[in-house]
């Protein structure tokens, strides 16, 4: 065995090629026993293990940066850079994260977690060098999937006029987490279609160069011998954008690996590598399918197999079924096809799904392009990205009112994700944009309802949010109310608690045992003036949110109350104004007093006192 | 005169070629008057005169679609359908918008006021279009600094995969505001170094087709005939991602352009026609100095030439003695070196000073990778720009504490560009945010001793904001306080005023006319303890805030009131939830109350209610 508590970027610069290997095929044994118990991202990891052991043969790191895209990929540079100890804490609580963290190792050069942002942090990192005349490498690894995001862009841009060393490796998977998409994605395709086509272009500056030909070709151009060179040399986008351009590379390959790296190393200019890998290399059932191993859940070893439906699933389904019965409605997701659950009308209704990439800020302006025709487009997209696009949903659809739904898919606590993930902002966040209305379903009836009248009963944007995971299934079909009173109260203790979305299900726990009145916001923005007129008869209001607090909907209904006088008791309790670790969803909830148990200590200490 | 109020797209289909150009002649003159007294952007509008005229001779609005990126190039356009007489009335109150906007007319295919977005929303039209078996053309046109932004790439990504008809006008001057920066600007430079690019192309094809040469070259590849043709033929960025490339076309020229857009109208699949035009044409003084004169304010016919500095100038300013005393300091900017004063540090400290190109998105991801090498970045940003960056801000930034500082130029009232350019959302964007402290000085002192606190005690993200326009000037040079009061009321009414940033001034002179406490934060957020704790102290509060009501600081600091058990009456004046139109920045300010008549007339209201 090389691979051991011992093993280090030093300890990986004295082996032997064949050595080498050994070690990657011991990491990838030991990131698939891992990952396996503590779920996490396994695809992308195990294609990467051959790039994680040569970057670190040939750069030394922390002085050397390596700044990973997203992150997914870096599990075998965590293991190499001391944390192979830790690894089987991943993504639980106190462990380590599934991302690049700089707090966490100094190794991790910048934190990762939301796509196509590595170029452009590796080009801040080389800059502040460059005017510390500090002469380490920077290295930036991106996945085909993040390089359609229009930031990834705008780093390439921006970085194609450096006068240093800066090497960009495109880890071309061939998919990012759906099946990637767009006119990048099929050049990459085009481009590397022909194997040999470094080799190849070689060959045609040798004819060129060395025979008559050439200078026949010259010559028929008039003069323009810079356009030639222009039109066979620099063919491609990376090298029209000022890199140097080295690929493709077999990216399983050590060897081939190795050897460009040492290339790249000598240029006094940006480079990218393009490399070819496996995504779930050496796991078979990984490599056949790495859509489904994109992430793993924890593996649980209940024997029953039984479970309902998730809110995405759910939410996807229903979107199918408006698809069929109202031509106007079309679904875009950015990359999360699956995982949102459109592959219902993908199947069915072809021609109006739209995956765009990774790229959410288009996809809410083509959203506006497609209302502006009077389509419905509903745009369905994890909380956490939803912050890509904020600009763009004032600007393109609020100032015009272009009629647009948008599905918050994972808001609230996301669990193992940790502090990238969490979709803790989307209502703070939405509830700042004019012409919009805001629902937070607890259940499989509401969500449907919320979906309906975000669909029809909306002008303007409404967004329906909704947790990861299991749906809780309610026993009605219809669940046609905005705010839903609970009224448990026998002895008129003037005693009132507030909540919304997935926490309602402890909220009326909690209401039931103490005896007190629950008022469940499902349209919880603009605020229900009904909602207001039932709180302030109380004399004590606390309100429970599974969001951040500054901006939340605790906060605003606290200012509706004050503004009509209300002269009574409030309490919010929520997330206060930072960002949550990884850890489990339901020790997410506990430790912000958002289950049942907390819930119950929180209107004890604040009902009970005097 | 051909030009009256009578022009129409119709007409224009009637013209004869030198009718045409007599009408470009014209509308040149009828812009230049207009613009001259009104104010507006000049220069990028008098370079797309012919385009507008060609457009419209060979497309139909509004069956046609038309989507001009940023909008700044549209007048010729607005003339052209139906806003000849309204012209005189561009920006003022009730007349016509700056820009595109379909609530104008349905000739305005799109809104548009922030750059990149155009290829987006006209992919958007486009599909519905396909959807609906409507056959029409769908026109974007971008200025070649909009392609500086990540949307952009996003939706040509998105676009090349198109099977229909869908035309992208590349305007290329060779700068956006300020001078094009990034390796696309380079590139397009260099694919039009040789001024008979596309011609000589065709001599490429014809002396590979016809001679033996041709025959040898795809020899000597062995078989990769493709790879020849996609070598030669597909030799740029724009055919790279799947679109019929044709150009580089006078875009000055109307019969070039008329030629171009009758061959471009005919193809079955994306289209990229690059156009060159002059910025400023026919009016030599925007000519030489296009940047200048790429925004004119309204001209004054006042005798006084004697102005204060702007806040942006003096912010420029001291950044740059700040950067002359601290090599950590860098500013950046999305292509408004001037607009935001960084011309003084980009002078005298080169290497620490930045313009990303219209790429907001990159500009704060880059500040986070100076930031983690203890770089001390101050990214300029217009804050309605910063709306483009939310999620970089938290991730890239915030999770890690990566210590920047934010100015944010523009916020609040902005006058005459109206909805798009509004600075009213980066308050309550910025204060969801983790590890954020937001400034907003009244004046020059405070604005300084702003931007000392931001870089030197803060840690993590500190904003400062500061509005449009002239400065109010200070008679101390120092102002160290987070927050200031003043103590008019002589008669212990128990009434006090709130407010920050511009209107602060208003505030004062109101206080001080009806004798009542006045509480001015300078720091805005976190709310300072001592605030809450001066104010718990009065009876009724008033707070003022250039800002959206939803979220502000109005509605935080009611909250910090509540929690407290504060009994009071409370009232916020704000923009409520809604877009603010184009008018002078005074009437905004008078029509939401928040001069000192409004003032007056709000404490009275509020105050003197039994």
């Amino acid at each position: 065995m090389i691979l051991s508590s011992k093993i280090s970027p030093e300890a990986i610069k004295k082996l032997s090629l064949s050595e080498m290997e050994q070690l990657c095929s011991e990491l990838r044994s030991y990131i698939i026993d891992i990952v396996y118990g503590t779920g996490g991202h396994l695809a992308s990891s195990l294609g990467t293990v051959e790039l994680c052991v040569a970057l670190h043969r040939v750069f030394s790191t922390p002085e050397d940066k390596i700044i990973f895209d997203v992150g997914h990929q870096a599990y075998a540079h965590k293991i190499i850079t001391g944390r192979y100890r830790d690894f089987c804490k991943l993504r639980t609580e106190n462990g380590i994260s599934g991302f690049p963290r700089p707090d966490e190792s100094p190794h991790d050069a910048f934190i990762a977690g939301h796509a196509s942002t590595s170029i452009s942090a590796a080009l801040g990192i080389a800059k502040a060098m460059e005017i510390n005349d500090d002469f380490h490498h920077v290295i930036s690894v991106i996945g085909d999937g993040a390089l359609t995001g229009g930031e990834a862009y705008e780093g390439l841009n921006n970085a194609g006029k450096l006068k240093r060393n800066f090497i960009v490796i495109l880890n071309d998977n061939e998919m990012s987490i759906s099946k990637n998409s767009g006119a990048v994605a099929n050049y990459l395709t085009q481009m590397t279609s022909s194997t040999k086509y470094f080799e190849t272009k070689k060959r045609v500056k040798e004819a060129l160069s060395k025979s008559v030909i050439g200078r026949e070709l010259s010559k028929s151009v008039s003069g323009t011998k810079e356009l030639v060179k222009f039109a066979i040399f620099q063919s491609n986008i990376f090298e029209n954008l000022g890199y140097k351009y080295l690929g493709p590379i077999n990216g399983n390959n050590l060897g081939e690996l190795l050897d460009v790296l040492n290339v790249a190393k000598q240029f006094d200019r940006p480079c990218i590598i393009h490399i070819k890998t496996k995504k779930g290399k050496g796991y078979p059932p990984a490599e056949q399918n790495s859509g489904e191993y994109h992430g793993l859940a924890k593996h649980k070893n209940d024997t029953c197999d039984e479970h309902n439906d998730t809110y995405s699933e759910i939410a996807g389904k229903y979107i199918d079924r408006l698809a069929d019965k109202d031509k106007r409605i079309c679904a875009i997701t950015a990359a999360m096809k699956y995982a949102t659950g459109l592959q219902h009308i993908a199947k069915d209704h072809r021609e109006r799904f739209f995956d765009v990439g990774i790229a959410e800020e288009h996809a809410v302006t083509f959203a506006g392009g497609l209302a502006s025709q009077k389509m419905i487009p509903i745009f369905c997209v994890y909380s956490t990205f939803i912050q890509r696009c904020f600009d763009q949903i004032i600007h393109d659809l609020a100032i015009e009112r272009e009629h647009t739904v948008l599905a918050v898919d994972r808001a609230g606590f996301v669990g193992e994700d940790g502090e990238t993930h969490q979709g803790l902002f989307d209502v703070a966040m939405l509830s700042i944009i004019p012409n919009m209305e805001i629902f937070s379903p607890s259940n499989d009836a509401e969500l449907r309802s919320s979906f309906y009248k975000a669909v029809y009963k909306c002008k303007g944007i409404a967004a329906v949010r909704y947790p990861k995971g299991e749906a809780v299934l309610s026993d009605r079909n219809d669940a046609d109310y905005d705010i839903r009173y609970f009224k448990f109260d026998k002895n008129n203790k003037k005693q009132l608690m507030i909540t919304y979305g997935r926490i309602t299900e402890f909220a009326i726990e909690t209401a039931k045992q103490k005896e007190i009145d629950l008022l469940q916001l499902v349209k919880i923005f603009p605020i229900v003036e009904k909602s207001v007129e039932s709180a302030e008869k109380y004399d004590k209001i606390i309100f429970f949110e599974e969001g951040i607090m500054s901006g939340g909907i605790g906060e605003k209904f606290a200012f509706e109350l004050m503004k009509r006088g209300w002269k009574g008791d409030y309490k919010t309790v929520a997330v206060e104004n930072r960002f949550v670790s990884y850890s489990e969803t339901e020790s997410q909830l506990a430790k912000f007093k958002l289950d049942t148990n907390g819930m119950i200590e929180e209107t004890g200490d604040f009902f009970e006192q005097t």
